[in-house]
């Protein structure tokens, strides 16, 4: 059996669910506090991070490539266009998620409220989480300019792209942090994400100490 | 014609270029002071970051999806080989070097020397160098472990990996920060990847106000 050590809000963890439930993997969840850095997960991951996949003996780590990797084992349902230019876009907007949204937007928010609580490292910093609100904003308006020209972030099928914002904003979405009323191609967008198979279980997460919003799993928000 | 809009000494410009020229693309290298956020840049580039790569009117961010791109317009000669999982090797080792030695010893020695004197931004930070310094040493070791057990650093065949290590490592080397007796399968690698003709461009280059030690470009370190 796969198993996948993870933390439930981790949006790089979010990113390889939505792509093993899109291709039926079966995959067992494992919760990893990898805060704790203990010896056991250490050794199945030095770099001491999340998401880790075991699957077929062997230990998998670093969310992109293992993305790629589950593209290129499974590749039904595709998560990538065929055409090398398309191709790339994925992965720029991958990246652009990933790092940039990641830096500014989901560090400042989702792991100041929530991850410094979990991990015992304090209180939020204040800066820090105005200048996450302030950014989810450029962020959304981005969304929005690529959304007003393309069905999905990455052009006319969703793929990986889609996935890797959704995984940002569903876990920010658990912490009341996304104005969906921003703009109404971005909330249509994540409406049909939220509404597939795949994200059932991202939905039904919940996290001690932090009970989601009652928007949070209803697919009418 | 093929522009990159670089820095000289960015890791991430530096594993374009040695992608670029193993696979004799040619391209004119534009030096873009990308911190002065000129408008015309930032038009091409809404990250504001570089490498940013002018092929066949596209403009092209984000090192990784560029590597990507480039080898799957040009395949030959290969730096990813076949197997999945050997590709997702490469892909991890990427990571590796672009996220976690970027951040813990990039950002540390590079940039707290050169990057904050070019954009004026102030005084080396002595903890970060002395964080900077002693986290290499883990990483040249993590490097002699893989060299024990392959020939390149992410199997038997020269890949990404190595370019984007080499990347790391030799803008660091320009300012004396690794310790090359440290491992002498790692020196050994470095001598093998450094006397390639893709290499040439990068051990030309010229700081101004930081001249390269001797040893930089010489072949016989």
């Amino acid at each position: 059996m796969n198993r996948l050590f993870h933390v439930p809000l981790s949006p790089f963890c979010r990113k390889v669910r939505l792509s093993l439930a899109e291709k039926k993997i079966e995959v067992e969840l494992v919760e990893e506090k990898y805060w704790e850095q203990d010896p056991e997960f250490m050794r199945r991951n030095p770099a001491g991070k999340v998401p880790v996949l075991k699957m077929k003996g062997r230990m998998l780590a670093e969310s992109a490539p293992i993305c790629e990797l589950i593209e290129e084992l499974h590749p039904d349902p595709p998560l990538f266009p065929r055409k090398p230019e398309d191709r790339y876009e994925v992965r720029r907007l991958v990246s652009w998620f990933d790092d940039k949204f990641h830096n500014e937007v989901t560090s400042k928010l989702l792991y100041e409220r929530v991850n410094k609580k979990i991990t015992k490292q304090g209180y939020p910093d204040s800066k820090n989480v105005k200048e996450g609100a302030k950014a989810i904003k450029y962020h959304l308006d981005y969304m929005s300019w690529l959304l007003d020209q393309r069905r999905w972030l990455a052009g006319n099928v969703m793929t990986l792209a889609d996935f890797a914002a959704a995984a940002h904003l569903s876990s920010l979405d658990y912490i009341s942090d996304v104005d969906w009323d921003r703009s109404e191609n971005v909330r249509d967008w994540y409406a049909k994400i939220k509404s597939r198979p795949a994200f059932r279980s991202l939905l039904a997460d919940q996290v001690s100490g932090f009970p989601p919003p009652a928007h949070y799993a209803d697919l009418d928000f």
